[in-house]
């Protein structure tokens, strides 16, 4: 058996919405310590690196492999399921199939080939000095705020005033929030500022809104960089997004 | 008076909602003992057979008549109605307002004339060997579950391991939902497997959903039969689907 | 300072509710007493008036002046906003942007120049004899039933019978809802009638739902007048609704 696994429906869930918000497929490589991907966004700007222990899953057992996983597919399996929340995942070897067993279902997924999907992309090597960690809820309302008025936003840190801020503009309205020593903590407070596409971020802080605590990099007009657990800890994500340019 | 009565609303949105599953429009007959109507769709997939004896009602008298009935006014009334649930039906003779009262509000529907509504059909002589008596809820999440993966899902009876199953076969996935002893009584585990249109299930799935039981009969590339209560056991649906063709 | 005041977001909501539901911008009047507006409906079919006293306000203080306020952009604030719920208001003497703060938000909402926003309409002088007190709740589920079978309602006063009454007349089916004397509070049984829109009044009704009591003047074939009180009595709502001609 290539892939044997039991897990928790909420945590499989929590998994596949945070890799579901920045692309459709992926590579999952699985081996005997958990299962992890890494991928970028059809336009690359955005890259997710994302790891499940197999201290997430009720068991697991797995070799070494990598899966081809149509992530639409994966999701219909939340639509279909009841109130009883344990799936289990099957792969038998040199397999193609997932078999996915949850109250007396028995769906079967064909994988793609994972050599039809993009390659692993490396993790850039960039120095980001400013370092904030917040909630991700309140993270997740100020970008939901923003996006009321805008289609983009800029992160910043003010080490003069000791504050992350998130700004707006739009035609004629702007939204600032600030975050100050009491909302945040500053593990670093390196001056700070580049602008994002709400495009993206709206769809990760959805994901980020459930963790109570985001690790967010930021340097000056350079890329962001998003860290949080999911699955008690066991799980962890990492968003890295590329800047825009800021008009004048 | 053609008919006089009065009725809880939920116990007739029931029934409606069992009737719109099908049709738009339907002969309702009267009489001293209930009311009753057996119409199939435009497309003569599917026909409903319904009964609702007098003493669904709170109070009911009326003579032996027929009324034509347009479904899309009656649900109006649901949706005008407030928490008190009690309504009023008075039909004069020679009348073709349907009066409906409730909470102060008098609503006078047109009825259609009968005579431009199909005729009831009769009802086919069909030997249907596999019986099956199972949940309504279960059955229902298992048509929905189907419809994720295709439009048409496969009944069947495997009289070896006496297990019903439903097996709905997508482009490259597909997802099987067996019910074994635990979780039906069998009348009759003879072999059965017929394909049927999801359309025509999903809607009458949320109907059935409803009811403890449902009686299932099929037969081998043959129609299926599904017989239940409403009303607490006053009134009584049975609806009769008929197979497509299974492609190879 | 022009203005400066800090209000519960449910009442700033409930008043900005109250007149978007006829027009998308407003010339609002500021003074040491309050704040007030009176609009037209861009087909001149509604007129609403609308007073809120400063004691609505947890705080407040303000010069006599004009605002263009853009009701869109008002809205959007109680979009962005979470659980706490007090806003605060700032605009500067001589400014054009208005300063909203809530939980860590600034928002800055451009002003439209009061000139390019139509004068306030008189009051016309009308004499509405038929006066009648009821539930605002009733009074809008009684608008949203007529709506289900027309876009116009008859309402009126029979001094006979001392009932008001509302009548929709559809196609083929009509509804009829009467208060007795149970239901409301007899000012004056005038015989009136007059018939309106639906379109206005489904507008209307969603706001006067939340007032426990809605005066409402009617004579024949004139304007009704309802009259109603919100934001605990400091503030006040007219909306004067011209009559449909009647096809006979």
């Amino acid at each position: 058996m290539m892939l044997k696994a039991t897990i928790d429906a909420d945590i499989l869930k929590e998994s596949i919405d945070a890799i579901s918000a920045l692309v459709t497929e992926c590579r999952l490589h699985t081996d005997e310590t958990g299962i992890s991907t890494r991928a970028v966004d059809t336009a690359n700007v955005a890259m997710i690196s994302f790891h499940l222990k197999k201290e997430a899953f009720e068991s697991f057992s797995s070799t070494k492999s990598e899966l081809g996983l149509d992530i639409a597919k994966i999701k219909n399996i939340f639509g279909m399921m009841g109130k009883e929340n344990l799936l289990a995942l099957e792969l038998p070897d040199e397999g193609h199939k997932l078999k996915v067993s949850f109250e007396g279902y028995q769906y079967s997924i064909t994988l793609l080939d994972p050599n039809t999907i993009r390659k692993d992309p490396n993790i850039p090597n960039i120095n980001l000095p400013g370092k904030v960690v917040l909630s991700g809820s309140e993270l997740n309302n100020a970008i939901k705020a923003a996006a009321v008025v805008s289609d983009k936003i800029a992160l910043g840190i003010d080490p003069a005033t000791q504050t992350f801020y998130m700004v707006a503009e739009g035609d004629t309205d702007h939204i600032r929030r600030e975050f100050g020593k009491t909302e945040v903590n500053f593990i670093n407070g390196a001056e700070a500022r580049s602008l994002f596409s709400l495009d993206y971020l709206k769809d990760m802080g959805k994901v980020m809104s459930r963790a109570e605590e985001v690790e967010l990099s930021l340097g000056i007009d350079h890329p962001a960089n998003f860290s949080f657990y999911l699955a008690g800890g066991n799980g962890h994500v990492e968003y890295l997004l590329a800047p825009r340019i800021e008009a004048d």
